[in-house]
Parts: C-alpha cells; structure tokens; sequence
C-alpha cells in the first residue's frame, strides 16, 4: 500500500479564514478531509502536515526517505526562495509534486519563480483545494508508470 | 453534456517518434485515444486538434467560444512568445487549463515563462500524457463547481 | 486617386464582442463602415482585411509595394514581437501608419514595446476607433506634404 | 463651446531654427497659428504656452483644471523623467493628450519611453507639426464621444 | 484598551551589544522599557516578543488576528526576503507598522528592499529606537482615525 | 527654540481636492494649520513652502544654512529622480527627514526608489497628514538626542 | 545521391527588389539559380522552399525527415523568436545549417540572436548569397565525413 | 575677439563652503575670478551664470546662439538626468565643453553616467577648479583649430 | 586553549547518504570525526552542530560570542540568501571561516553567490570534507597572527 | 596572386591533444597543412600564426595592411572580450573573416558574444577545421567580386 | 616526488611594497620562501613564476601539461575576465587551485565573479599567504585521495 | 625637475593613418613631437612609449613608481577591461592622468566605462591630440597644488 506525506507550507494553516478573494472559502481541516478521502478511495496511506518553519519542512522532507513513496507539497512563500527544502527535496530523492492552491502565474511578478519547480515531478497551478487531488492521482499514475517500468 | 476542445501546438505531432529521452515513447494518436477515452468516462464532448501555425490555433481558439465549454491546451513551443494565443484566450473568454508534457521549468530557462498562464484557469507540467487527463478532470471538476455557484 | 492598405492583425475580428471594458463597444464591422465612408470623403481607395495569421500579414503587406501609396496597420499581439512583419514593413517600403485603439502604455508592461514602431512613419494609441480614422487623416495630409516636397 | 489648453515644453521654442533635419522646416510661430486656425475651424477656444521649465508646465497643467476640457502636451525632453508632471496631469484630471513631432520610437533607447503616456488619453508621435492638429480633432472627437455617453 | 504586538525580528536580541556604531548603544531591554512606558502613557497594552526563527515569526503574526489591533515589526534581516512573512501579515490582516532603526537606504543596496512594506501601513526608518515611539503613535493615531471613520 | 523647515513638493498643493482616493481628503492648508499647531506645541518655530519648481527647492534648502535646525521635506515626484535636491540636502548639512504621505512601496515600481532617502536622517511613510508631526516628533528628540550628545 | 533541402523564411521573396544596400543586388531566383548549379556540380539533389509563414516552415522541417539528409536554413526573422522553428529543427533531427546574407552582428541588437544556432551544426553569417554555396559545401563534407565515421 | 558663456548648475555656489572633502576649498567667486583672468589673458569675452533651476539653464543655453562661440558647463546634479539640457546644447549648436569639479568615476554608480557627454566636444573631469581653465583652453584650441580648417 | 564552533547548515545531515555524485561518500559522522582528531591534533577545542533551522544557526552564532574564538560555518542553501545569519555573523564579532564542500562556482547561478561571504574572514570552497580542515588549520594560523599583532 | 594571413588564438596550439570531445581530433599541424593545400588549389599564398598573446595578435593584424588581402582569424578565447584585436582589425582596414571550430551558441553563454564580429566580414561558426577552408573559399569569392565592382 | 607549478598574475610582484592597508606587509620574495619551505616539508618540487602578461601565463599553464601534477594560481586581475587563461586550465587539464590573498567578496562588485572557478577544483579566498599553504596541503591530500581512488 | 611618462596603449601606433574620421589626421609621431615641445615649455622630463601589450604596460606602470611624478595615459581598448591596468594604476600609486582622442562618450557603448578612470586623478576626453597637453598642464597645475600643500 503505497504512502505519501503531504506538507502545506506557511500560512495555509490561516486556509479558509482570511483572503477568501485570493485563496477561497475551504479550510484546511476540510481540504485535508478530502484528501484523506481521496488517498482511501486510491487505497493510499497519506501522512498530513503543516508548518510555518522552513527548517521543520526540511526535516520532513528528509524524514520521508524511507517511509514514503511520494511527497505533495504545497511550499507556501517558501516555493520562491528556500534553497533549502529545494536541497532537501533533491537530497531525499522521494518523487515529488508541487502544488499552488492559485494561478501563481497571475499574481506578483515575485511568485512566477519556483526553486522548487527543478527538483519536482511536476507542478500543479491554480486549481484550488482540487489540485492536491491531482496530484495524488498523478502520484498514483505515476506509480504505477514506475512500476510498469520496472518490472 | 459539456464539451471540451482540445488544441496540440507546434511539433506535438512529432510526439513519440523523435527526442523520447525529453518526450517519451507515446504517440500523438495513442495519446488523443486515451484523451477521448477518458472523456467518454465523464461524459464528455471532446474535439482534438493540431497545428503548427499561431494563427489556425489563434482562429481555433476563437471558434470555441460558443461551442465548447473549456479549451485544455499545450501550446508547444507557442507558450513563450505567442501574446497571440494568449490575446485569443482572454477574448474568446472560455476557461482554459494549460498543458505541458514535461516539467518546463527543467529546461532551458526560456521556456520558464509562459505568456499564456496569466490568462489561463491553471497550469499542469511535468506529468507527460496523463497531465491532459488531470486536466480534463479539473475541467470537469471547474464545470461542476460553477454550476454550483450559479445555482 | 490615392489608395490605403489597412490590416487588422490578430483578435481584432472579436471587436465589440468581448473584453468591451477594454476594446469598447464598436464592432469590426461597424469600424471598418466609418473607416470607408472616412476613405470616400477623402477621396480615397481603401482596402482592409484582417487575419490572425502572421505570414499572411507579412504577405499583404508585401503585396502593397506597387498597389497601395500607404498603410495602415494595427498589428495587434504582433505588435510587440513579430519582427517579420517590421521587416515586410521596411522591404515593401510603402509608408505605414501604426494604430492602437487602447493606448497601450496604460496596460501590461509587454505591450509598451512595439517592434513596428522603428519602421513607421508614426503611432496613434489611445483613440479607440476614431484612431484609424486620425491615420487616415495623417496619410492624406503626408501624401500632399510629399507632393508638394516632389513638386 | 470647448477649451484646449496647448503646452509646448523645452527647446520647443527653437523649432524650425536648428535641427531642421529632425524637427523640420516649421517655426514655432508657424505651427501655433495653423493650431489656431485648426481650433477656430473646429469652434474650440485655444491657449498655448511654452516654457522651459518642468515647475512652470506642472503649474500649468494644474492651473488647466476648471479652465480647459482638454490638454495638448508635448513634454519635449520632459517626456522621459518628468515624474512631476505625470502627477500634475493624473491630479488635474483634465484629459490630456500626448503628442510628438518625431517619431521618438526611431530615436535614442532613452526617447522610447514616456512617463507622461500611462496618464494620457492617447498619444501621437511621428507626424509632424500636423500630430497636433491631429491631437486637437481627438478632443474634439473625444468630448463629443463623452457628451454623448453622458446624455 | 487596545493593544499592540512588536516584534523583533533576528538579531535585535544583540542591540547595544556590539556594531554600535551602526545601531547604537541602546539595548533591546532599555527599548522594550520605552517603548512600554509609552504604551502606559497613551493607555495602550503591548506585548513584545524577539525571534530569530522566520517561522516563530509567522506564527505570532497568525496569532495577533483576534488578541492585538496593530503590529509594530521590525522584521531585521528578514525584511528583505522573507515572503512568509509577508504572507503572514497580508492573511492576518491586522494593521501592521515597519520599523528600522536605522536608514535601510543608506546602506547596502540589498537593504533597500522590503518585501514587507507592500502590505503594511507604513514605514518608519532611520530614527533609532525612537521609531518605535513613532509607530505606536502612528497606531494610535491611526485607531483613532479608523474609529471616527467608522462612527 | 529651535527652528524647522517644512517643504511641500509638487502637486502638493493639489491635496485634497484631487485624487482623494489616494491622497485624503485633507487639504494642505488643513495639513499646515495641523502642523503649525503641532509645532507651536512642541515650542518650535515653523517656516512652510511648497513649490513645484525643482529650482527653488533647491534654492530653498540652501538658505535653510544658517536659519534652520531641522528640515522635514516631502519632496513629490522629485524623491525619484531629482539628485539636484538630493545634492543640496547634502551641501546644506541640515538634519533632514523625508516625509511621504502614502506608502510608496505599495504604488508604482518607480516611486519605491528615493534618491533623497541616502541622504536623509530617516523616512517616514504612508501616515498620511499625521506623517507630518511623527516627522516633527521626530526632528525633536533628535535634536535633543544631539544635544545631550554634545553635552 | 544526398539531398539538401533549402528553406528561406520570411521576406526573402523581396530580395533583390528593395533595402539593396542590405541584401544587395541578388533576386531569389538568381540566388536559387546558383545553389542548384552549385548542388548540380556537387551531385547533389536539392529541393528548395521560401514561405512567410512560421507554421508552413515548421512543418517543411518536420517532412525533411526521412525525405533529406541536410536542412539549410536561412530563417530570416524568425532566427530571433521562434523556438517552434528551433523545436522542429530539434524535433526532426535531420543536420541543419544556418545561413544569413548580412553579418547579423553588426545590424540591430535584436538581431545578434539566434534562437535557432544551438540546434544547428554551424553558422554562415555576413557572406551574401554566396554563404548558401558554402552551407553546401558544409554539408557536403559533413556527409563525408559522416560517412567516413560510420563505415 | 572670441566669446565663452560658462554655466555653473545647481549647488555650486555652495562651492567652498560645505562638503569640502569632496568639492575642496576655492569658493565659487575665488573660481569665477581666476576663469575671468584667464580668459582676459587668451583674449576671450567671458560670461558666468550660475543657476539651480534646469529651465534657466536651458533658456541660457538657447541664448548662446549668436552671441557665444563656446559653452563650458558643469551641470551639477542634471548632469545625470537633465535631457532637457542635453537637447538645448543639441539645438543651439553652440560648441560645449563639459567641465566636473570631482572625478565622477570615483563617486557614486548613478553619477558616472552624463547624459549631456554624448552632445559635448568632450569631458574634463577630476581637476577641480583648474579644469574650467583646461576647458577654457580647449575652446580657444579648437576655435583655433576650426578657424584653420575654414581657411 | 582555543576553541571553534563548527556549524553545518541544512541537509549536510544527508551527507554521504544520497547525492554522492555531487557530495561524496563520507558521511557526516565521518568527516566530524577527522575533524575533532584534526583539532585535537592542533590543541583546539572543537564543539560541532547541524541544523537545518535558519533561526537555530543564527542563535547558535550569537552564542559563540565570548565562548568561541572562531566559527567555521557551511551554511549550505542558506549561503545564498540568509542576510539573517549574515548579520549574525556580523553581529557576534567571532571570526568566522566559510566552507563548501563543492566548488559552488561549477554548480547553478545562483549557488555563485554566498550572502555571507562578505562578512567571512574567507572562504574555502571545493575540496569536500578536507575543506574543513583547511579551515581549522588556517583559524590556527589566524590565530597566531593576531597574537602576533597583539603583543 | 592574393594573400591571407591566418591567426590562430590561445590554446589553439593545444588543437586535437585534449578536450577532443569538444575540439575534435584533428592537430593545428594537420589543420594547416589542409589549409596550406586549400590556399595553394586557389592559388593564394598564405601566412599562419599562432599566439596566446593579444598583443601579439593585435600586432600581427596590423602588420597585415599592405601585405595581405584578407585576415582569416579564429581568436579563441579573445573573441568574447579583446576589444585591442577588434579595434586592431578597425584600424588596419584588411578584410576579415572569423572562424570558430565549435558552433559557440551552442556552449557557455559568455561564448556568444563576439567583439570582433561586428568588425569582421562575416562568421563561420560550428564546421570544425573545414570551418577554414570555408573561410579561405569566401575570401577568394570576395575578392573576385571586389575585382569586379572595381572593374 | 609529486610537483606543482606556483603562477602568481600580474601585479603580484608589487606584494607588501604598496596597498599594505589591502594586500598586507609580506613581500612576494618572502612568501615564496614560505611556499618552498612548505613544499620542502610535503616532499613535494615546486615551480613559481610571476608575469604580468596574460599570453605568458597562458603559456605557462600549457607546458604544466606533463611536467607539473597540480598548478596553484593567483590570476590577480585576471580572475575577472580572462577566458584566455581559464580556456588554457581545461586544455591542459591538470588539477588547478585558485588562491586569492584577499577575500575578493568584500572589494569591489567586479572582483567577486572569477572566470577561472568554474574550471578549477576549488578556490581559497581570503587567508592571505597562507591561503597558498593551504593551497598545497589541499593538493596533497588531493594526490593522496586520487591515487587512493585509483588503485 | 618633474618627469612624465606618457602611454599610449593599443593601435595608437595607427593614429593618422586609418580611420581618420575617428581619430583624426595627425601622426602618433606628430603628437609626441608636439607633446615633448609642450613638455620643454613646462621644463618637465617626458618619457614616451606604445605598447600592443596589456602586460607590457602593466609594468611600464609598475617601473613608473621611483622615476616619475605623473603618468599620462590614453589606455586605448585597454580602458574598458584592463582591471589589470587598473591595479598596476593603484599599486604603483604615481599619479595618473587619463586621455582619450575622441569622446568616448559618442561612441558604442561598451567604451562609455573606463575600468580605469576610478583609479585615475582625472580624465580628458574627446579634445584629439590637444587632450595630451591638457593632461601634462593638469599634471604641472597638480604638483604646483601638492607642493603648496605640502609646505
């Protein structure tokens, strides 16, 4: 039963209360029910975590090596300039999709640059809540692909 | 039942036959297959084309307004430059998911930018032939969500 | 009696139709109606096409060396990268007027380069419609300023 | 019956006196009485001033609220850095039209960009004397247009 | 009563101990002993906290949405990078004042960027501890002017 | 009893009667009747010009040499661009502090740069009319800073 | 019997006819004349193309596989922005050769780019009508040596 | 007899008495005196102006037609942005020297660059009072030389 | 008996484990072993820490002050853009010694460039693990010299 | 009987002893004896050299007027930033054709700028050593066609 | 016996004679002596030349091919834009270590890009003459750890 | 009895002999005649020299320190990115004079920045031969002021 670690980066904690024009009128306890859901519909096992530290995420990221086959993640302000969960993503070698709950390509100029973009599987912009979904679909896909090729 | 236009830029009709290590081995054809496939599982419309030029894909994009309900679009390499497109998109008016097969943001730094994002609903890259998929399934999961908000 | 070329590049063909808080409320049709009754006043042969196709630009405006004294041009998304159409412009020689019915200093920061503009003769941006109209006005008043020069 | 206010900004005064290869045959004197003439044609009353003082031409065009319906600038050399004038005519409010008599596009890098055109209504460059005439027909055109929206 | 929260970002833990010739002799003790008399003084309850973690950071600023009506934040190194807090200030969407003691533009160039104040209030920069004082009064000022608004 | 000079850019006196939703509803005499009471509250001597002419600011800040303690300048347009006040700040050597009513790091790229700030003792911005007096307070305890540094 | 196909992009139908003191004297024909002579003298077959469309000469490129052994490729305008051509050049895998009548080094900025020189095998700039003999006589001894490589 | 018009810009006539470690010691009088002996002892007429408004700059230059042979100007701070100054020395046509106190290679990125140098016969910069005499020498050298060249 | 502070920066944890093309094969356990024989060979003192936290690599360098006579520091990512520990390093005074296991400049663009180097005694790059004894060996040397100065 | 003088750069002498992968095989021994063969089949005489030294080679292109026809130059590492030789080729006025063995827009960004283009007749870029005989082949057809424009 | 070649660039003959305050009181004859010494003490041959010209050293990097198993280099202002000397580093392919005295990331903004990095195997910036001591021990153990990997 | 030693760097030797619309019609012999007559007038020691060679004039410099109170120099292409000129400037520390015949400041861009003037006292620019007269006037007005100051 394959297994993956979903990260929310900072802020999204603060999902659903504030700036719904922007980020839309979902909480993160709903959307994590609904990803939970939809990992149990793909028979996956999904570990959910939020934090507002960089150096935490890093940790995460790391601890994943081993116990994860995927990794979803949402960096937040930190898609933009954290080296080091870039570092980290490369370092642990766990497959890995970038998430944006908005179409960062239409907002301020300093959001169209992911460092982490590199170093991930792919990138899912501008869905919502929706796009995590995706992105364990594709984790799923993805697997499965791997699998295919392997054996 | 809704209906969805799908448009191929430049060079994607060389899919699966040349530069496989950056594109894969899938064909354009055995791609729209598993494209339409999927659209009849969620009921939907699908018109599939492709074509070199900016201006067919200007015109084509023109034409679906009226006729269908989302456009999902890989515009090749058409993505950097062509304000064309992305003029024709924002007038045509209907939501549009931009599609790339590989992570682009892997590659060389001019095809990071994208002029078309800004007008688009959202952005999947780097998940190859199953990345139209998810879009279809976020299209169909938009459609859904607007006709609630309308109701 | 003398004759204007005048080429409405691509998207212009939705005038009226869409994104109206930007382009107005004028449809094509309606514009290329006072443009030709403008034309009779003058006493002056007037043809317009418009096309989203790029090449087909270049070739019309190579076709006006030997057929057209001026032309008039809004090239649209063009404007800002198609230095195929800046180079027909400069090959056919023919004098050229360029138009913007939005004045595009105003909008995004990509649209406040035209790579036409070094081959024209002059600009008009930010009239709306009554633009083609000053242009039209602009070409009779060069057309006799250069007669009078040549006499 | 309407009112312009014409500002010539610096060196202007040395038209059709130097330069001539850039700027011209025309005097200043010369242009301004075909300007009148053209205001006259149209039933517009018309002030026009020179000066070489950025503080002068701010005071100016703040002084044109309440006096004028329309501004008909041509910042000179002002164009390019004057910041104190784009506030001038973005806190008067009176609509402002922008004119040159080169087409600045073909002249130096630092000539291409005008901090004046994000708050006019358009702008004319690269006719001559006659851009001002044009400039004039605009207004006229303009609050004609406005009136109408307004009735 | 209202009430504030100031935060000190990296670093400002080290004042008045070392580089003084940049930041002066006051110690973050004595500033917190001012700047609480003059809480005191205009009736205003206050707390401050000092952090060197970006993270910590973020979560205060997350949890001032209910308990404070103004940040006072002097974000040190982190002004100029750090987007989760700026993130954190733009969804908490408490009032929030910058503070620096010293002129961030007259020192090296990557000081005279913060990607902070777009979403604050205001800045106050260059004054020494005493900008604190500033901003307090500028908070109280500025609740007092909210208050009449809004009766 | 100490001594300021407070110096009104350009279009300022244009406040409040224009551009109301970015500037305030006070106008500048209000502004200056606030500021004089302020200064008579704090025992000080006030002298208050506005000029939209880059000139007589700098012939201003000159005489300031001699018969002012302190200068409190909101220097307009000018804080962009004018390196001639920029260089009579630093020729005077009087104390000055740079006062902006909005916050320009929330406006346009090209007010977020001051090439007056590097001179200046510190900047206070985005507090509307009540910048002023923070200004002032400032100018203040600076002055007796100083004094008692010299004591 | 190679085979070379030769594609001139757009604008190159003028040559000979207008901007002589660019391009020279040479019409196309003449020009094509020359380099089937040459091919003839070189037994080689050669098939040659001009078109003004991006689209057409993308999809030119994408047929000369299996059908040519070289591509010349003199893509006039397009050599500065279009990567679809650059794409297919890639895409197809057939040889090219880039040529250019003037040395693009010393015309405008814009010109000194090549999107389309990192997938080529080489550069022929500066040399007129005679840099196409060479791009064959390139070829030639490319395929030799090729050959001689593989056998 | 040859005449010279020497222009002194903004804060110069703070010259010799503040920022001394920058400027030096001789006061603007002291400079104007020993200029005046050296143009009596080359037999030249001499007029000095100093101005801190860039208007009253351009309108000297414009005056200098037809009653100097020669312009030595320091601009001062509109060295680095004044186009306005530029273009009069541009349209007068008047010979101009361009004459700084200090090395402004040695100071500050933005002063290294003139945009009055590009309409100069040439530059002299670093030598402080004495490099007005090197320019006054220079004029009377190139009249000189000129004069030779007309005969 | 001095003493350094060896700080590793985020993901150096990893060393060994993954990315051994890049990084190498010793582990982190390793190379601090060779590095404590290493300082007990020169008689130093040696206290090592790994953080992946900006905030507790900031806070570990302030603590160094008056415990430490020298820091040895890897900051890892956060040497591209951490002005947080930048400052701290500046802030504590302790010489500090910059190490990087790759030759950083063979790597990305923006792994070119380390925040902290300017306020480092100097920077040792390229040699993996034995880097860090390089950096001991000269903190000694260090040390001995300003003796030396001292007495 | 026409000459040419041929200027190998730095490290050329190193052709086909190392770096194979990038430079091929062939020795500049075996280079120019092919060349040599070319020239005397053309019947043109010809003068190699090799220099790691630019002032050298500025020398030697001097020389070259009044004793050679043609410069046939591949500056190595020269051509991205000697502006001694680009001038040396200015100044001594002989023809001259720049040669680079790799197609340089293919390699490091550094390599794609030529000083020396802009000064040089035309390019051949990417052909290895036949890149030279390509070379002397043009400029035999460049003479003949400058023998015929005299005639 | 393993044996390096010691390139001091140009001016480093100067060392401790001038620019103490930067470059220290160490002549260039006592550093050498201290090199040896420590060569001497490694068992190892050493070679040091100085030259001021860039072709030289270019030379002397070349015949290091065969003769030398390590270059230590101070390219002095060469590190900033010689290719030349950087294109001889990879011809000649023997392990080359940068040593700068200073660290060249405090001084000027041209002195912290090296085009010698990127081919080096790493660099020591910073340490004064130490840093070549540091220099040799790094390649020794790199000997050591290459013939370790090679057996 | 003061001495000079004058440099000009590369292709001065051509000086009157090409490109006489640069750099006009007399000799570089004509110039040192006149320059050495200048010096005799002044009662000065000249020492005069060319060079090709960047290393040539680095140490030319360097010898300058012991024997020469001035340099003058014209750098020649050398201006623009000799940092090694610009450091044997500032380690020899003679005073140094820059000259240049034409005015760099109308010609291409990359010769408006001089790498060399920070170091330099001052510079002459754009005068022709006279601007080395100019320079040795400077050099005797500047040892007249260094002695007066000195005693």
């Amino acid at each position: 039963m394959p297994s993956t670690l979903v990260i929310h980066g900072p802020n999204l904690n603060m999902l659903g209360q504030r700036e719904r024009r922007i980020y839309g009128l979902t909480t993160l306890t709903e959307l994590n029910a609904a990803l939970s859901a939809a990992a149990l519909g793909l028979n996956w096992e999904i570990e959910i975590m939020q934090s507002n530290s960089e150096g935490e995420i890093v940790t995460a990221i790391q601890d994943a090596l081993g116990s994860h086959d995927c990794i979803i993640i949402n960096p937040g302000a930190y898609t933009h300039y954290s080296i080091a969960i870039r570092d980290a993503i490369a370092a642990c070698g766990v497959p890995t999709i970038e998430v944006h709950l908005t179409n960062i390509y239409q907002r301020e100029e300093f959001r169209h640059k992911s460092v982490v973009a590199p170093v991930s599987v792919g990138q899912v912009s501008g869905f919502g809540p929706y796009g995590y979904i995706m992105a364990l679909n594709a984790a799923n896909q993805l697997l499965g692909a791997t699998a295919n090729t392997q054996s």
